[in-house]
């Protein structure tokens, strides 16, 4: 499915948009990558829910939201360009891709692959996993900070059962290239597991084109909906194959006093119980950005970005971290003299959030570079021009 | 800790307590163990901060919030008798009872001993669990309908590994007898796991004095909390014998590049990303509780339901289905003529909630009894003398 024809992002439009957000009259807000602000549509559905729920009862409002409930795996897969029975709702991406992932059947004697940037909880995860007699190795960059396509190519062998990648890693401003390491497991029978908690919501994402057989995000990062929710999708002829972790009643029928029966789709990597108002959140967060246009989102953060990245690196006293030949809305930095979580308190007293990223985050990364705790600051097409100016200011003025 | 002294919950009381309940200006509601109807503090609080989060960002909120989201663990503990320690707060009850049951070192020979009553979802972990090579055995009830207390000390032996008990059924109205289970089980080695999930917010708890290793609970049944949240209480000396099943940079610290240290305490089973306003109200909803006190609440949820299958008794198409010595707030019944899902479609239409119960939730029990799916009604401290009347009115007047 082919998205949307939309405007582009430019000064009207963004204005507009901008006095969609309650949060734009608050903060100057470079922490989108971590949790960004919701449009307030997005705010009054989980609102709205919620009221329903005292008004009504909880199960009866969701009975009364039903069609609503189900509409947002339709509008997950139309941003993927999945089926409605390839997404799972879940509490949030990790436990999305743990449901996945955790699924898989290994078998002592595999290996699995994954990046110098991959997120500390998968390889927490991974290195789990290991224990089983899986060997976890990590695929070296290419010049440019990505992955090395070719290196992986390289190390691919009948023993390789799965290739992980973070799409945007959480520190390091690139994007991987997803589809050039979807081109090369094409033939090959190991499972391609793409965490795209970053770029869901930033960018165009079609589980087609990649090639991905597990793809997890979450609601409140890019896309701009409610925490604690997020989504899987898993390939439909993938998902047969994959034995959930942990069953309930949503992921299986007691069929018989000591039989069940799981789920064909992709809700048995779900469970019963949820956050509901949450996920009609999320579905409207996700229509929100279909209806914004994912090419038009893409393209002005990656405008936004470069600016943030350029005002910084004129600095004398920053340095950008930023690695890969394709950077999105999140830039890091570091300063000769003040440490990152200083740059981060002094900017909170000015109203500018940023986060940070430490070594926990990207161990592989973050040692090979011999870097210590990033400044993460991230845009979204709502930044404005202003707003990087800020910023810049505030960093030139660090003492 | 003793509960405080609390008045009793005489009529006026109750008004001031549904004066303050949303929800009882809209509907008559008989399904609080499905979820119940929140007070407005509870709503207010989940509300309050995720206008927090809209208006400053998400994890900026969360930063403003740490002393009031510590406190949520301690008023868990409170509630207990636990250490804030050994409280893990997870999605809902059921992924408490998961990352804890499926954390459990089983080895093929173990077996497990499970009620008559116990839970589809629990049934189906157990079922999932057994293909380790453990063996799922069912302790018969007593006369009365409860787990048979000798039954369980005649089937204990060397190789039961942990003992599953559903504190309050799903069906059936039986409160179970914990505390005489986890007496057999004090000299066992054997871990002892409640399923709390009904019993949390509708009488005293004392992990102490039940002798329970694990207590899975949410937030939603008679908590009065929001949705898609929910806590597990792991006893501090097991809490190091579990490795959780799935684990993240919340359960674990990616301390080297192939090595992580899980977490000592019972955030161990947690997850990083969560619905943070949900933990607020959970907080909120266990503090309102608190003050009104758990021995009056269930003192009148007793006397309440007591009433409610006295008038159901009595009308001669009507059937109570309850089983057990100790009953709590649960009521289920059948009608000779009209199944279940049609009584509670024809009582929505006179805005009086109800919920079913069918055999996919208590097979074992279900089978054995030869039941139907069953209509049931759950009162609360909130249920009034006249919506008793209501609906055992519209029960008397079916088809």
């Amino acid at each position: 499915m082919s998205p949307t024809i939309t405007s582009p992002l430019t000064g009207d439009r963004i204005a507009a948009l901008r006095a969609e957000t309650p949060g734009c009259a608050y903060v100057t807000h470079f922490n989108h990558a971590g949790s960004s602000l919701p449009p307030r549509r997005v705010l009054d559905t989980v609102i709205d829910h919620l009221r329903l729920e005292a008004e009504f009862g909880g199960y009866e409002a969701a009975d009364a939201a039903h069609d609503r409930l189900e509409a947002v795996y339709g509008s997950i897969a139309r941003l993927l360009n999945a089926n409605p029975a390839e997404i799972g709702l879940v509490e949030n991406a990790t436990r999305g891709w743990d449901m996945a992932v955790y699924a898989i059947p290994f078998q002592p004697g595999d290996r699995v692959l994954t990046t110098m940037s991959e997120y500390g909880s998968n390889v927490i995860a991974l290195l789990q996993i290991a224990r089983r007699g899986v060997t976890v190795e990590v695929i070296p960059n290419d010049e440019t900070g990505q992955v090395s396509v070719d290196a992986l190519e390289r190390m691919l062998d009948g023993r390789v059962r799965a290739v992980f990648v973070s799409h945007m890693p959480t520190n390091g401003g690139l994007v991987q290239p997803a589809d050039a390491v979807g081109a090369v497991l094409r033939d090959h029978p190991a499972l391609y597991v793409l965490d795209a908690c970053q770029t869901a919501g930033q960018m165009p994402l079609d589980v087609d084109a990649i090639g991905c057989d597990v793809l997890s995000a979450t609601s409140r990062k890019y896309l701009r909906g409610p925490r604690g929710v997020g989504f899987v999708y898993v390939r439909g002829e993938v998902i047969p194959t994959l034995v959930p972790p942990l069953l309930d009643n949503q992921a299986a029928t007691w069929s018989a006093a000591g039989a069940y029966t799981i789920r064909d789709d992709a809700r048995r990597f779900e469970n019963w119980e949820s956050y509901v108002a949450g996920r009609l959140g999320l579905g409207a967060a996700v229509d929100y950005a279909w209806e914004i246009g994912l090419e038009a989102v893409w393209d002005r953060v990656q405008r936004q970005a470069a600016m943030l990245r350029a005002r910084l690196d004129a600095l004398p006293d920053v340095t950008v971290r930023d690695l890969g030949a394709v950077r999105g809305g999140i830039v890091t930095f570091t300063h000769e003299r003040v440490p990152a979580d200083a740059i981060k308190e002094r900017l909170a007293a000015k109203k500018i959030n940023v986060s940070t990223s430490s070594v926990m985050s990207t161990r592989f990364d973050m040692e090979a570079r011999g870097l210590p705790t990033l400044t993460r600051a991230s845009v979204h097409y709502l930044t404005t021009d202003d707003e990087i100016d800020a910023l810049a200011t505030e960093v030139a003025c660090l003492p």
